[in-house]
């Protein structure tokens, strides 16, 4: 149930009629109380999204009680519109369930550069906000599906408390968030600034290290909410082991889901002098098409690896590399290293290894294959 | 005639037998001098194939009497065992022709990490050289092909002078340079240190802001020899422009004949604060596999634009960008513009401009949409 899974929160999902498909739209997710701790991460695009210019605003005091979403419309690069548009779903919905605009925080997904009709989400946010209930997360999930083919929930519960989260995002999946709109829940009992330094924390490691394409959202939102329904205040190891392993149970599920992948690819880079020069090295290969072709082909094509992190500045020696695909080091000390026959790429699980021997630090960047119907998604995406 | 349209070049194409399908895959192009002023710009890529290790020692000086290439291995992640073969490459050329082992470049290309047979590689130089010839710049040519479906060559006349050129490479071709293997001649009369600097100042505006997919190679070399056979030391900027035509064609002809490309994208980002920036901004767009599919299908998808340009720190306000599609202004101030509908993909040529109006710089970048064929290309490569 998601979202709905921790204490104190109702949802719905419902069809405003955004989508040519018929399909539903729109969801909302409300935080009955008592508290109304809110924090949240958005995208560093330049060219934020009407709904993330209000929701930024919204969330600037921490606090927040309810989250509208929609698909089938980014709401974005849409103008003072736009900006409009994205306000009066927040007011829509604060009419309804009785708060103040600035309690409402606004999510949109869909096609970029097209004005939202608010003459259907209007009464669509009426309809749905209606039907709000503890047990509608699951409803609030199907709603906000784009090209997703399956609803992403998770549940993690802690001692008395419980960690829901609901997300959406199958393509334009990258870093500095991964394209996507997440909303995760929580009972437990947070002061604003700690649920925030929890997010930071928990999407650092997950959301921000799943990189299904390269290409960055101008919607990207993840947001939390916290409103101790359940009286408990949390160990902060404990919560935040819980954040993180919903957030990287949703970050997983994005890229299973991703458009058009048959191959789900964790490329870890190991032996890195840092942290950071790890996460370096593993996105430059998850960025590099020839890479993804490759393993889409079925081929452990060690060279493009190579090729793809000696474009980086990371420290490393390159005769000191190995490459191991799925357990079989094909490429040892920066030369050829086992028969590269006996990977057996077959399978949609593809773990990619490349120890670069240069320190102690490692990290693991979740991205796909580049398949045709990618290709076919993306080229008939809007037409 | 392209490498041998200047005097004093011979050169000669043919099958050592690299290839599975049997086609041309060696050629020697020979300086006949009287000087051997050359000037060389490899690969970035921190795994630099054994040829461009070898030919980096060879070109040191500033002095070349000869270039041989082979298609059907790139010779890269080889280790010792790959620097060995590349000296026994020139060293093999030198004795045939009666040079230095100093005095010969090696380039290869073709499948990355694994080692090329010098059983056909020798025999196979033994019997090119032999065939050098000043009308074999066609057969050479040819001899560098790999997925490319045909030759490209390139000749500029000067006031009694020439520049020619060649190049091979289809995929993998990004910056710092476009994966290819290019060589140039010409009759005029440079010392080194000029041809240097005339070959940097060409290569930057062309090769280097050729990307076709991002991916930087093990073995990118462009090569340039002047022998002075024209007797004619040429006005500066006059060999300048020819040397950048002869550049700029050659890469054009690498883009249009980019794996299984189906649109030539020349992205022009215009009214930036500076060049660089002008570069950064096209580069970042041409890197964006939701713009290129879009192409591929035929829709002006300017929200994809603004996506990729937002994720960059170049100089300018979301609010006054425009793109324009093939003359059509589809979003207007960072927001929708002119009928999408209005735009004609359906040709191969494709001109995107991103007016920033914030400075006066601008710049344009070539690269390919993202297709089946792409995938196809690159997932079948080396299995």
């Amino acid at each position: 149930m998601s979202v709905t899974a921790p204490h104190g929160f109702t949802a719905a999902g419902g069809t405003a009629g955004l989508k040519p498909s018929g399909r539903p739209d729109l969801a909302v997710v409300h935080n009955v109380g008592p508290r109304a701790s809110a924090a949240a991460v958005y995208t560093s695009n330049r060219f934020p999204a009407a709904p993330v210019q209000v929701s930024r605003e919204h969330t600037a005091d921490g606090e927040l009680r309810a989250v509208v979403l929609n698909s089938g419309g980014a709401n974005a690069c849409t103008g003072e519109a736009g900006l409009s548009a994205a306000r009066t779903m927040a007011a829509t919905v604060a009419e309804a369930i009785g708060l103040l605009e600035q309690q409402v925080a606004v999510c949109s997904t869909g096609l970029i550069g097209v004005e939202l009709p608010l003459e259907l989400v209007v009464p669509g946010i009426v309809e749905v906000t209606a039907a709000l209930h503890p047990e509608g997360g699951q409803a609030a999930a199907e709603a906000i599906m784009t090209t997703d083919t399956m609803p992403k929930q998770s549940v993690v519960g802690g001692n008395g408390w419980v960690v829901g989260g609901m997300a959406k995002g199958a393509g334009m999946l990258a870093p500095g968030l991964a394209t996507m709109l997440v909303v995760i829940t929580t009972d437990a009992e947070l002061e604003p600034a700690e649920l925030d330094s929890h997010l930071r924390a928990a999407t650092r490691v997950t959301f921000d290290r799943a990189d299904s394409d390269g290409c960055m959202s101008t919607n990207d939102t993840v947001i939390a909410m916290a409103n101790g329904a359940s009286g408990i205040r949390p160990d902060p190891q404990t919560f935040g082991d819980a954040l993180t392993a919903v957030c990287a149970d949703l970050a997983r599920q994005l890229i299973a889901d991703a458009e058009g992948a048959s191959h789900e690819i964790a490329i870890t880079v190991a032996g890195a002098a840092t942290e950071d020069q790890a996460v370096a090295g593993a996105r430059t290969i998850a960025r590099s098409n020839l890479f993804k072709c490759a393993v889409f082909g079925g081929d452990p094509n060690w060279g493009r690896v190579l090729s793809a992190i000696g474009t980086t500045d990371i420290a490393f020696e390159p005769s000191r590399v190995d490459v191991t695909f799925n357990d079989i080091t094909v490429c040892r000390g920066g030369g050829i290293g086992e028969d590269r026959n006996l990977v057996d790429l077959s399978g949609r699980q593809v773990e990619l290894l490349v120890e670069l021997n240069a320190g102690d630090a490692r990290a693991t960047v979740l991205t796909n294959d580049l398949t045709y119907d990618y290709v076919k998604e993306n080229a008939e995406y809007s037409t």
